[in-house]
C-alpha cells in the first residue's frame, strides 16, 4: 500500500478487516516493524478521536511519531501554482510537503474542504499536490471529500456486531447547526458500496430532497427520502449530517424530524455515528447513553483501523 | 491508587513521600513499568511546569506519552446534561472523556475554574464526569480546585529541606493584579492539614480579612490576618495569591503591605511559591534570587511527584 | 561543546562537516547516546523545518524529546530585570528557564527578534538571560540575530554539492513584501566568513544600498551593490531577504530587478534558499522547480546538522 487516501486503496477489503482484528487481537505483535521509522502527523484542521489513535498506532508499531499543527506551530500554505506570493501565504505546497516527507517515512495529513469552491474541494487540489510533492506514502487523516480512517474503523465495527450474515445498513442525514463537509457520508458511501458488492452488506441512503451526495460515492446505491421506511428493519443506523453538494456547502433543510430517537428505532437496530456529535440536535441522547449505540465501540476502532494502515504501508516500505 | 485527585486518595502520606524520594534517588528504576501503556495528557488550560515534569514522569516510567491542548488542537465540549447542543461546544464530555479513555491507561486533565460559578466549579463538574466517562484512572494536572501534583512535591520539598523534626509551615496571602484561582492554596492547605494530623509538620494560614478559603479545606487550622506574627518563627513561608473564595472570584484587597520582602523574614525561614510568580507584585526579587528561596527545589520535585503518581497507578493497574 | 548558539561555538569547522556526513550516513549509530536524556524544544514562534528536523535528530539519537510552543500552550515570558511584573507577563524567564532547564538535559529554544529595538536583540538579550539561567547546554534554533543550524546545514550543502576544490559563494538580498529579520542572512555571513577564513570557499555579499548588515558578521568580507557581477561566475548563490540594519526592521527597497530568474543565471550556478520561500517574490519559480535549486538538498541537510550538533553535546555531556 503506498497511500491511504479512498477505499480503492485497499486492494483486498475482506482481508483488510481480517488483519485489523488481528491488530486488535494482538496490539503489540510488531512493535518493531516501525523501528527506525518516523510518522509525521499533519495537522491543518481540528482533531480528537484521528490525532490520538493515530499517534498511537504509529507507537504501539515502534514508530517515532511527530505531531505538528500547521495552523498554530506553523503557517498558511499556498496552494495554487503560478501565484506571485505576495499575500498571506507564507509559503507554497511543493516545498512545504517536499521537506515534510524528507524527515518522514510516512505522512498523515489532514485537511478539511473550504465548502465554498467545490471544484477545488472535490478536485483535492491541496491533498494531491501534497501526496504529488511529498514523495512518501500518504495517509488521509481526513480531506475534502474523504475520510477512510474513520470508514474502515465503522466497517470493522460491523462486521464484529453483525447478527446476521448480511447485515443491511443504512446512512441517514440527520439535522445540525452549522454547514458540515460530506467527507464522512461520502466516504462512508464509497466504503458500504465497495462491502455490498462484496456481498458483505445491504446498503441503503436516505436524506432530505437536496441533500444528494455526489453519484462518484453512491453510484448504484438505493437512496430515499423516506427515512422512517429506510430504517425500518436496518441492523445498522448510521447518523450523520452533512451539508449540499448541489448547492455545494449550504444548509438546505433543518428539519427536525430527521433527528433520530428510540421510538423509531427498532430493538435490534444499532446506531452509529463518527463522533463528535450534537446531543439531541444530531441524535438524542436517549440512544446515545443506551444499549444500542456503538458510537463508542466505533471510536475504539479508530486505532486498530490506523494501526492496521500503518502496518500494511510498512510492510511495503522495505 | 485509581485516581489522584486529592491528598484523599493517598492512603500512607508518609510512606508516598518516601516513595518519591526513591524515585528521585533512582529515576530509571522502573523504566519497563509503563511498556505497552499510555498516558494521555489532556489541557483545557495552558501549562508549563506540570505539562513538562508529567510529560517527561511519563516517559521515565517507559509510557507512550501523547499531549493535547484541547483549545487549540481540539475544540470547546460541553459538561451540562440535558442540553440540547446547539450552540458553540462541538462535543460532549461525555463522548470525549469515554474516547480518550479508550486510547490512554492513564488520563491526565487540567481545567481551571470559571471563577464565576462557584457551585459548578466546587462541585469539580467537569473533573468529575470526565472521570466518570473516562474510565481509566485520572490524575488532577490542576482541577477547579485543588493542584495536587504541586502540594505533593511542596510537602516532598518541606520534607527534605527541613531542619527541625516538626517544622513550622505558614501560607499567606499576596498581591497579585488578576483573579487567580484557590486551587494551589486549597491543596496546599488539604495537605498541610493532612500532614499537621500525622504530626509532620504545624501549619498556620495568614491573609487579609475577606480572603478565608473554603472550610473543606482548612477545618481546624489557625487562621489570622496578622502575616508579621504568623510568618515570625516560620520554617517555610508558602507565598500564594488568591482570589475571594465567599466573593467569589473578586479581588477583596491589593494591599502591598502583604509582598513578602527580606526585611520582614527571619534568616532561617525558606520561602516558597508554585510558579509561575509576578516579580515585586507577589514576591521581592531579592527573595527570590537569594538563599532562602525553594522555589526552584519545588519546581524540580515536581517531575518525582508526578513520576511517583504514575508509577503508583501503573502498579494497581495490573 | 556547552552550546550552540554561533559558528565560535564549532572548535574545528572542517571536521564538524566531516561528522556530519558520517551521521548522515548512518543516522542511527548513536541510537543510544541520548538513552535517559531529555531534549527539550521550547518555541517562542513558529517553525516547520527546525522543528521536525530536531526533534526527529533527537529521537534518531534515543533522546526523550519535549516539544513545547510558549505562546499557545505557555505564556509571555518576561525579560527585563527589576521589573515590577504587574503587565501582561505571567513569568520571567528566570524562572521559566531554570525549571525548564530541571527537566531538560539539552534545551533548544526559538526566539525571533523585535525588530523595533535593536539593542535588545543584538544584545540577545532573551537568549543570553535563558542560557544563563537554564544552565544546561542551549541549541538556537533561531536567535534574534543568528540561525546556525541553518548556515550548519548550508555549509554542508556547499561541501557536498561543490565541483570546485574552493567553490564561489555569493549572499544575495531579495525583495519581500515583509520586513524579516537579519538572522539568516548574518548568520550565513559569519559561517561563510569563517570557510572563506580556513580556505573552504569565496564568499561575497551583493544588496542594494542601505541592506548593510552588522560588521559583526561581515568583517572582511567583499560587499557589493551589483547583484549581475557578483553572481556572474558564481558556483552558489544564496537568495535571502532582510529587514535593514541601520534604519533598523525597515524596509528600504522593493527592486523586483533583484529578483533572481534563470535568465540571469550561469547553467552551472546552484541556488540555495533556507524556506520558507515567498514564489516569484523572492525567487521565480522556474528556479525553485528546476535542476539548479538546492533548496530541497538544504531542507533535508537540516536534520543531519541538527544530530550533528545534538549528538557533540551529548557526548561532552558525560
Amino acid at each position: 500500500m503506498k497511500k491511504f487516501f479512498s477505499v480503492k486503496d485497499v486492494p483486498d477489503l475482506r482481508k483488510f478487516i481480517s488483519e485489523a482484528k488481528n491488530v486488535k487481537a494482538n496490539p503489540f505483535g510488531q512493535e518493531n516493524l516501525g523501528k527506525h521509522k518516523t510518522l509525521g502527523l499533519i495537522f491543518l484542521n481540528p482533531s480528537l478521536r484521528t490525532r490520538l489513535s493515530t499517534q498511537k498506532a504509529g507507537l504501539n508499531l515502534g514508530m517515532q511519531v511527530m505531531v505538528m499543527n500547521m495552523g498554530q506551530e506553523g503557517w498558511a500554505l499556498e496552494t495554487k501554482d503560478g501565484v506571485v506570493m505576495d499575500g498571506t501565504s507564507v509559503e507554497h505546497i511543493r516545498e512545504a510537503a517536499a521537506v515534510i516527507g524528507q524527515y518522514c517515512d510516512i505522512v498523515g495529513l489532514r485537511s478539511f474542504p473550504s465548502l465554498k469552491d467545490r471544484e477545488a474541494d472535490y478536485t483535492e487540489e491541496l491533498f494531491n499536490k501534497f501526496m504529488e510533492f511529498c514523495k512518501v506514502p500518504v495517509v488521509s487523516l481526513e480531506s475534502a471529500t474523504r475520510h477512510p480512517l474513520q470508514s474502515f474503523a465503522d466497517l470493522l465495527t460491523i462486521e464484529e456486531e453483525k447478527k446476521v450474515e448480511k447485515p443491511k445498513v443504512v446512512l441517514t442525514w440527520a439535522p445540525h447547526v452549522k454547514a458540515l463537509p460530506q467527507a464522512v457520508p461520502n466516504s462512508f458511501a464509497e466504503w458500504m458500496n465497495r462491502a455490498q458488492k462484496e456481498g458483505m452488506i445491504d446498503f441503503i441512503i436516505t436524506h432530505p430532497k437536496g441533500y444528494e451526495l455526489s453519484e462518484e460515492f453512491t453510484e448504484g446505491v438505493t437512496i430515499t427520502h423516506n427515512q422512517s421506511e429506510a430504517i425500518k428493519d436496518a441492523d445498522f443506523v448510521y447518523v450523520k449530517n452533512w451539508s449540499g453538494f448541489q448547492e455545494y456547502g449550504k444548509i438546505i433543510a433543518t428539519d427536525e424530524e430527521w433527528m433520530l430517537n428510540s421510538k423509531r428505532l427498532s430493538n435490534h437496530t444499532k446506531v452509529m455515528h463518527c463522533l463528535p456529535v450534537r446531543r439531541d440536535v444530531e441524535l438524542a441522547s436517549e440512544i446515545l447513553d443506551g444499549p444500542q449505540s456503538l458510537v463508542q465501540t466505533e471510536a475504539g476502532n479508530r486505532l486498530w483501523a490506523a494501526q492496521t494502515v500503518l502496518k500494511t504501508i510498512l510492510e511495503d516500505l522495505s
